[in-house]
């Protein structure tokens, strides 16, 4: 029997336990088919020397390795690699999957964005990067009305139409007439989420190796919704009002399939676009026929006046493909988005959706249609946007305090974000992770970004008011410091 | 300006309305990039005549493309097709997923399926396939309850870990033990439905151009999950008892990646596959490292009595991802399935799905813990096979009546579903079609084969119990008037 050759040590200052540590390294040795079924490990005392651990953290992994199913120990004779082919298959990932995993590990911010995804869970951190509302802000005694609504109304629940649930989408249509836009219900797809909203575009109407105009910076440009498509993303700047248009026919050839926008409370910048732009815009997007995704998460976050019109309100050319969603001014936990657009591009993404996941939870598509049907969506809101107001003056206060002279940043009309742009060139990635050490989550600028920036996405949605302001304060002596 | 040529007229016959023809029509020729942008359509008076039908229905289908940005009509200079982009887009689809749809649109039973759909949302047609619990046999007051419970168990409804709700999954873990299944919460996956976890699956760790082995028939046949990553179906065939041991042997070569196997209250047939073959099948597996996808949907719908363990229970080796869900037992819009397997697969399927919709419904997840931490579930379920009991009796008692001397069937100990075997060799299809006319919806054997069978798949826990005795004499009388 073959016996197994150790050449590594983990690492003792890394914030993941070394027991993980090991377990994963014999894990990948295994799933590399560097180690093979039938191989021995050394006994657990060597072991335990060899890592440099207690002979007790070596326990801990080879059990998590044994409930895995890939080693086995016998006794006398050690530990026994007896497995290997889930691990094997999940390192031969398809061709399509690997570039797509694989694209994701290659480029630092998806590490950045792996970190902060598995910090969010640990407690005691503050989260200042976070784009979602904090749980005390979920308005739970409205919810608890809404819940016995919807148990008195709920006959059974099936699935849902191709499209979703009929009562919904009229509900929906009546709702956007809110923002002047005109819709029927058969032009409106329910999508779980925003992402997936973009994840069926992608896959559904995109030519692999297109190029998606976006703005730069960009949230999209932190995800891989396209990429993963085989479709390439090509930043376009931005000025005081919005995307440049020069800037966009300049980069226009033929392989540009469509410009991905979010022209209210844009995502990180704050950024509204001005009515007269959006006007152009949409003549420029006639003209050169090049179809518009309009993001628009945002748009009843407004904080001092309601924002200009969505560019689907004035589409009377099926040019628009606009998006919406509950999670950014309700729950995201809810998982419930819409697409409106030509009909024909709707059935095509809704007969994609069905083959995926056969439609959205009904219950969830229950809720959205009674919070928005009962009218306390509106009233909620109200109470919402004067929160969201109290903690974006917070957010100004301490920044004033304490970034006057490091950073200077915009006053966002509404959304979440605070497009912080520090005045000196720090390391931006040595900055994130000296804050991870200090118990601050940050969102650092180069994950939305095309070019180098020293900008950091301050949310104000997230964090406790005092989090917001101790961790704020906190934020400004670690740049300070380094 | 120039003039279009029509050379085509409506179908009178179809059951499509005769407006929807014509805009489809027009559609597809802008569609197709025939009919390009400045084109003039012929005034709706020779449009009347040229279609050969009223000139309401011309403005009908008019108005629906002037709703969709494809043509505007300008007074008496007549209507002009003024755009093409999304349409022309939509047209042009990524190569993936012009594989994906048009896989299905050319083979015979996707239509099928197609029209399946879309039937069942018509009124006054009985269905006699569907594979869904009736509305009338969902817990409507117990459903009250848990809406009661969980509006004070929920504080907030952000977004969940990418391995979904950590409560849930530990109500999980507790669940399974119930079919001696052992597993910690960290190697269960949280799915929007069967569906999904079969996408992810198929997406994240099987390699294109691999095989499948399923079971001879299949419902896996009536999909396209697979496939669609590039991945063949082989099938297997069956005895009583399951699967062919042997048979699985013979097809083994380097290109199979798994088997796909539904081992309990098989779908469409009903077999439950014995103790003795699921040892040995999982020791098969093991000697040939071959690894198995369990779909355990059905597994808590027992008749008679319980059903032999599932494969997991006795897989020590991490070889089986095993599917449950509760999408057939109490509610398919709660889109809420499960996968158990190999900690580092989960790992990585449930990176994936964050990748594709950021995560299932966490109203449906706090939902369905609720449901079996409460024990509500196994209440219900005792009163659902009750009826479904009944109900299985209705239709073997309306089958002995009316189908002795046309058909064969088993008589399954659980689950939804009778393989109802045609003595003659008569035109399934045509038969299907016939079906449809006389308001009654069959799921044919073809959908779920890989030869010619002469099958139908009777599901007696959709239809009311009326309407299933009812539909099946009439289905009866339809064949024998082939």
């Amino acid at each position: 029997m073959n016996m197994l050759n150790i050449n590594w040590k983990p690492d003792n200052k890394s914030s993941t336990p070394l027991y993980r540590q090991i377990a994963d390294y014999i894990k990948e040795k295994i799933g590399n088919g560097e180690w093979t079924v039938g191989s021995k490990l050394p006994v657990q005392r060597d072991l335990s020397k060899i890592f440099g651990v207690n002979r007790s953290t070596v326990i801990e992994a080879l059990d998590e390795l044994k409930a895995d199913g890939l080693i086995e120990g016998r006794g006398k004779k050690g530990t026994v690699i007896i497995n290997n082919t889930w691990s094997l298959m999940a390192s031969l990932p398809s061709q399509n999957w690997e570039h797509y995993i694989k694209s994701g590990i290659q480029q630092p911010n998806l590490h950045t964005i792996q970190i902060i995804n598995k910090l969010e869970y640990r407690d005691n951190i503050i989260r200042l990067g976070t784009g979602e509302l904090s749980p005390e802000l979920f308005p739970k005694e409205m919810m608890k009305k809404i819940f016995a609504n919807i148990s008195n109304k709920i006959n059974s629940l099936g699935y849902e139409r191709p499209k979703g649930s009929l009562y919904l989408r009229k509900i929906l249509s009546q709702y956007v007439k809110k923002f002047h836009i005109n819709t029927s219900p058969s032009s409106i797809l329910i999508v779980s989420g925003s992402l997936q909203a973009l994840q069926l575009i992608s896959m559904s109407i995109l030519k692999p190796g297109s190029t998606v105009l976006v703005e730069k910076p960009s949230y999209i440009k932190s995800l891989h919704v396209f990429e993963s498509s085989g479709i390439n993303l090509r930043g376009i700047s931005m000025d005081k009002d919005g995307i440049r248009l020069n800037e966009i026919l300049r980069n226009l050839d033929n392989r540009t399939s469509l410009l991905y926008t979010i022209p209210t409370f844009h995502n990180p910048t704050g950024t509204v676009m001005s009515q007269h732009k959006r006007d152009n815009l949409l003549n420029l997007c006639m003209q050169e026929r090049l179809p518009v995704i309009e993001d628009d998460a945002y748009r009843e976050l407004w904080l001092d006046e309601t924002p200009p019109d969505a560019l689907k309100s004035k589409d009377r050319n099926g040019i628009v493909l606009y998006m919406g969603t509950l999670s950014k001014s309700l729950a995201a936990g809810l998982r419930i988005g819409w697409i409106i657009g030509p009909e024909s591009v709707i059935e095509r993404l809704g007969d994609v959706k069905m083959q995926t996941d056969y439609g959205a939870s009904s219950l969830s598509q229950y809720m959205a249609a009674e919070w928005i049907e009962s009218g306390l969506y509106e009233i909620y809101l109200e109470s919402l946007r004067k929160n969201l107001k109290s903690r974006r003056r917070a957010a100004l206060k301490t920044l004033e305090k304490h970034f006057s002279d490091i950073a200077s940043w915009n006053i966002p009309a509404g959304g979440f974000y605070i497009w912080l742009k520090l005045k000196s060139k720090i390391n931006m990635e040595k900055l994130f992770y000296s804050c991870c050490k200090n118990g601050i989550l940050i969102n650092p600028g180069y994950i939305y970004d095309f070019n180098t920036n020293y900008n950091i996405r301050i949310s104000y949605s997230y964090a406790s008011m005092y989090d917001l302001q101790f961790g704020l304060k906190k934020l400004s002596k670690i740049i300070k410091d380094l």
